[in-house]
């Protein structure tokens, strides 16, 4: 008998080939396998599904996973699992949370939505060299209520074609919740996105398009119109990994995550 | 002629062998004064007077320095300082602001008071691994009102001794205007310290003192009585740098900066 186990995480993913693994890669998927068999004393690394399978450099606070293991380890090691964790993993991965999923509960397919932060400072009086692990500088200022109008004509259920690196076999329509830019109390610029799920280097992609309108050399209706152009545009740059942060992950009530799991992934495949 | 310069900047302590320039050694005062060199085009590397010398490991986010350069190339060089200096500084250190400073400004002795915190991360639920280098892992949980208990006993002139490197040239007695603990939004356990200035080590051996209340190992009078004893006591263990952080420092008005200097001055040396 196997139980099905939910694991909250953070990651700072500087050191990492990313969360998939890959042979001869440090990856955040095998690295937390290991400390799992290792943990809960299981005869096998177990396998991961992830809510968001971030790239190399891609951070992570509020990453969702989860793992079916047999239930006499885990019943014998639940208690202690956390703390042990903390000890067995290496400093650049933390796990939160780990515990029991509710019925129906996938990882990946019963989440409602994906929340990321991207974090640009362009203000030498606000540069913290603590935080350049996790802030893009960028050399000129920005104007974000431009970026913001910009980011606008983006929200809603759009084909994102123009901000994804195509794979034939998928669908790039995404419906895109939020895109807009604020100031921390640092000064710092932060763009807070919601999608109910995102293509590979969407948010890289989308950022990078809101940059060129911030410091004024296009104007504010260029992204949508990269958008309905529909096809991977050049002139997009997609902005560096490392100011790109998995906040949070939402799932529905306990009593809708097996059917919201059905429906994602019949619309996905 | 030559002008008197402030610099207010921060660093990350990690790769630094301190503030204070020494042989063979990475520092932040080396750094800094060869960079401004470069940027206003002196003739040799400004000597640096700074608020803080804080110790390797430690990071600033208010640090205050002053320099005195020739009026000429400074002059000239003014207007495109800070930007200069953001690319002439390696990413571990960034100035926010250079400006003249005001007449009998003295980084060090003009200083009313400094400013450090002190980060301590106690359990796994709140653990960041994008804050590991400026936050110190505690595995037991701790008990802030216990520590703040103790912490209170502390408060006010004293002879640090216990809490200081002894150096037999110096006054330990110092004004510790305020020692309290709070959880930030995520959770992490934050020191507030604020004193006219620190002795050597002093922050660090403070915290050391609290953290054994905290955990229940030590009764709240604890940290006090050592206080009372007056000399450095073995079982005061200095905790690591990383946590550290010199957040701010503040001076008087500008037509006090002078007295202030004075007075600092006569009761230091």
């Amino acid at each position: 008998m196997s139980v099905r186990i939910r694991i909250d995480l953070s990651y700072d993913g500087t050191g990492f080939s990313g969360w998939a693994a890959q042979p001869g890669r440090r990856t955040v998927e095998d690295v937390l396998a290991q400390a799992l068999e290792r943990v809960l004393r299981l005869a096998e690394a177990p396998r991961l599904t992830v809510a968001g399978r971030t790239d190399a450099g891609v951070h992570a606070r509020g990453q969702v996973a989860h793992a079916d293991v047999p239930a006499d380890p885990w019943e014998a090691g639940a208690g202690a699992a956390l703390r042990r964790l903390a000890r067995a993993l290496p400093p650049d991965v933390r796990v939160h949370r780990i515990g029991p999923a509710p019925d129906g509960f996938d990882a990946r397919f019963s989440a409602l939505w994906r929340r990321y932060s991207y974090r640009v400072c362009d203000d030498p009086a606000a540069a913290d060299p603590l935080r350049r692990h996790d802030t893009l500088w960028h050399p000129r200022g920005l104007d974000l209520a431009a970026m913001n109008s910009a980011a606008a004509g983006l929200v809603g259920e759009h084909d994102f074609a123009t901000f994804c690196r195509r794979r034939d076999d998928a669908t790039t329509v995404r419906a895109l919740r939020r895109l807009d830019w604020h100031r921390d109390a640092a000064g710092v610029a932060v763009a807070c996105v919601v999608a109910d799920a995102f293509c590979h280097n969407m948010v890289r992609a989308l950022v990078g398009a809101l940059l060129p309108v911030g410091e004024g050399s296009r104007p504010p209706g260029w992204p949508s119109a990269l958008l309905t152009a529909a096809v991977r545009d050049p002139a997009v740059r997609v902005v560096p990994p490392h100011g790109l942060c998995l906040e949070e992950v939402r799932y529905p009530e306990p009593g809708q995550l097996a059917r919201r799991a059905a429906l994602t992934r019949q619309v996905r495949e």
